[in-house]
């Protein structure tokens, strides 16, 4: 009996997809990869995804998990794998608000999940543009980042307990609710990022966070990126690390989203080449409670900050938002990256981090380098800046592949002269592939390998990504 | 040649110990474990290290690594072994204040590091009674906890990058200092906590702070557990997060104290039987700028809680620190456990975490359980409350082995029961290799050891500890 019929022997005709049916998960968010799968799998128990699993072990078929399918670097690239997707695990099983902490599903829409706990005046302060469709197996699968990494951290930070089948068909539970646990090897946070090629995360424990009850919010303009790692830090002293975004756009950015957007407005009246989106957001009554002109003490400390700022020249102007609408206009401004880069090609996106302190050199370095190696060539970007995470676009004069790997080797090339990654928050995948063995340390490379053969002798588990 | 003389090649005569120089690093720190270790290796860098470990697998001599040698669970327990002591590798090799890190080697003592960052204005809040011999590589290898865990986090969650030396002498090097960097497999986090029997650490990247420019600290009486999680989760939204340790004692633990101390004053007039130690730390000027009576805003945001706590009888008692003394008074009291634990025998030292919501529970069970085990059984404990971390202790009624284990079996039950974790912050080295045993998942301890043989196929990485 092959797997597919050994698959609906488990959970029946109506969830074992081929064909036409499968079709449309062969496809990634962005288009880019388009495989034919052998089959989608959607179980709907944890003990369902085990049983597959032993299944798939013994007749060593490919296992490619997917949930939300928003993942930036192929990681679901399925071309004859049986697809396994979280969708039907779904389930909120219980929020605990005194001890702060959710227990989900892997396949829980994170944009779900926020409504649920902000319903209770909590948070999880995961949060990115694509948060009505990814979801917390994928997110956690990718240790996905985004906008309030700095104040809460990445999805791994966030995560308390964690439940993961592994090639075998065995149940990993390290479910716990608890702060403190060392009881052997940190295996939760080897599932964490590992992409699928370890195992598959079927549910999770994770930390809530109070709900802010008043944010300020604003776009400042600084004359270099050095004034605006100073602006940070005084922000996080003046208020206690209370700083959940903290974004950079260059003025080509800001120029790129005003041609894709006819009707958007600029910043500022005058064109600045630094743009910094920065949010700040408050718990406590003291901060929180609007005075007698109804604005909230909150907005007084940003502004104090600010204007600290502007008289020592090291902030050019700035714009605090009154009220709700504009607060939401910085955001679309900053959340429109994906539409607004995607919208020019060819195009190579490089999701890098570099130490806080070497942003600015960073982009110097490139702004030397491009035209050395491709005249023709523009590059853009916009940065979670508190985290040094950029998100760097290089838009080639053609689309030659050897021209687009010549000048990702030059990115890359500098990002390691820094200390930098090459890859932050987007993962993997099949997409930095090349960089992986071009730049990761070759004993961790070995160290992983190691790893994935112990735990996945047959290597059924999402072949062929995150490792060489 | 013997590995001992293969070892003073590397290092010279001077750095490798053996007979009566070496028998003093044999002994652990609660003098519970006497070994004679083979030979203490002293290595002064990097390379040397990796070069002693090649040598020790090719000749199958077991390596057990050592710092400050502070560790409660026998971790460095070292029959026959070559011990491998870091104490040599102590250079701070760089502050940098912006970026908020700290590179130091695995052989830095804890609190020579805190004076140096604080020095500059910034802290690594990672302390603990241990802290003035307790070095960097131990605390990382046990992901130690203590007392401002609530705010900062444990160990793991203060270390960007790790330089750790596998078994096989291989160097790999995850030096990063980024906030974001998924590129491969968290090698990292499995190293943290592993208790060396992974490999060797020897140098990190670690996180620093803000250094708090005012705290206020306080005891506060409670009628029940339950109205503590409560007081901690109004504090923590008045003060935006603000609370660095949240430590309950009972009234056991403040008559043992006062026996233990006869110069020690109690925390109230009136004995309590739910104590708590209270402190919380701010950097904003607005917290921290004095009035014109010399006080901080910080005490006035925790006292307003307080008496709103006291009118509605959520509170008993509360007393806040009003100058240093005071406060070194409260914090002596809260570090003295260990001397005051240790002063009677024989004794059982639990080092449990349960949820949050669960330590009152916990506690509730424990004392109908304990007579029916051990009628002249008596139990005191601390908790750091905030992390659910109880250091439970049980005075038996004999010594006899069998007993204990039935307490201590009796002790896990009940913490199993409620979700929580037989080790919370001190490792499971030898002391908790029953209960790792007889607790942890199957499927989870399964792929920690084939982990285990994957990076250390000989097993000489400090061997029989942590694994079962």
């Amino acid at each position: 009996m092959g797997f597919i019929d050994t698959a609906r022997g488990i959970l029946g005709e109506a969830h074992v997809l081929t064909g036409p049916d499968a079709s449309g998960y062969g496809r990634d968010f962005m288009g880019k990869y388009v495989a034919a799968p052998l089959c989608v799998l959607r179980p709907g128990s944890t003990a369902e995804v085990s049983t597959l699993l032993a299944a798939a072990n013994d007749s060593r078929t490919p296992i490619v998990p997917i949930s939300g399918n928003t993942g930036l670097s192929g990681g679901t690239y399925a071309e004859g794998a049986a697809m396994l997707s979280l969708a039907r695990m779904n389930q909120i099983r219980d929020i605990r608000e005194d001890a702060r902490i959710a227990i989900v599903e892997a396949g829980v829409v994170l944009s779900v999940l926020h409504e649920a706990v902000q319903a209770k005046g909590l948070n999880f302060p995961l949060t990115f543009g694509a948060r009505g469709s990814a979801m917390i197996g994928g997110a956690l699968s990718t240790n996905a980042g985004g906008s309030n990494v700095l104040r809460y951290g990445n999805a791994r930070a966030l995560c308390l307990g964690l439940e993961v089948v592994l090639a075998s068909g065995e149940v990993v539970d390290l479910m716990s609710e608890l702060h403190k646990d060392n009881s052997g090897y940190d295996l939760r946070d080897l599932m964490i990022g590992a992409e699928g090629t370890l195992g598959v995360i079927t549910a999770a424990v994770l930390k809530l966070v109070p709900l802010p009850r008043a944010y300020a919010t604003a776009m400042v303009a600084v004359p270099a990126l050095g004034d605006a790692l100073g602006l940070l830090n005084r922000l996080q002293e003046a208020t206690g690390g209370m700083v959940e975004a903290f974004e950079f756009m260059p003025g080509s950015y800001i120029d790129a989203h005003l041609a894709h957007f006819p009707d958007a407005r600029p910043p500022f009246d005058a064109r600045h080449d630094i743009n910094l989106m920065i949010e700040i957001g408050a718990t406590a009554p003291r901060d929180t409670t609007p005075g007698p002109d109804g604005r909230v003490p909150l907005a007084s400390h940003l502004e104090a900050v600010l204007e600290e700022e502007l008289a020592a020249g090291r902030v050019l102007d700035a714009v605090i938002a009154q009220n709700q609408a504009q607060r939401a206009e910085m955001w679309a401004r900053r959340e429109a990256t994906a539409e607004v880069s995607l919208a020019r090609a060819p195009q190579i996106n490089n999701d890098i981090a570099v130490p806080l302190d070497k942003v600015e050199t960073f982009l110097e370095r490139m702004r030397q380098i491009l035209p050395t190696v491709d005249p023709g060539a523009d590059d853009t970007c916009v940065a979670h800046l508190g985290d040094g995470n950029i998100h760097y676009i290089v838009y080639p004069s053609s689309d030659e592949a050897a021209l687009q790997d010549r000048l990702m080797e030059r990115v890359e090339d500098v990002v390691a002269e820094l200390g930098g990654s090459f890859s932050a928050e987007h993962g993997i995948g099949l997409t930095k592939l090349p960089s992986m063995r071009r730049r990761k340390n070759a004993a961790a490379l070995r160290a992983m390998q190691a790893i994935k053969a112990a735990l996945d002798p047959n290597g059924i588990m999402n072949p062929g990504k995150t490792l060489p």
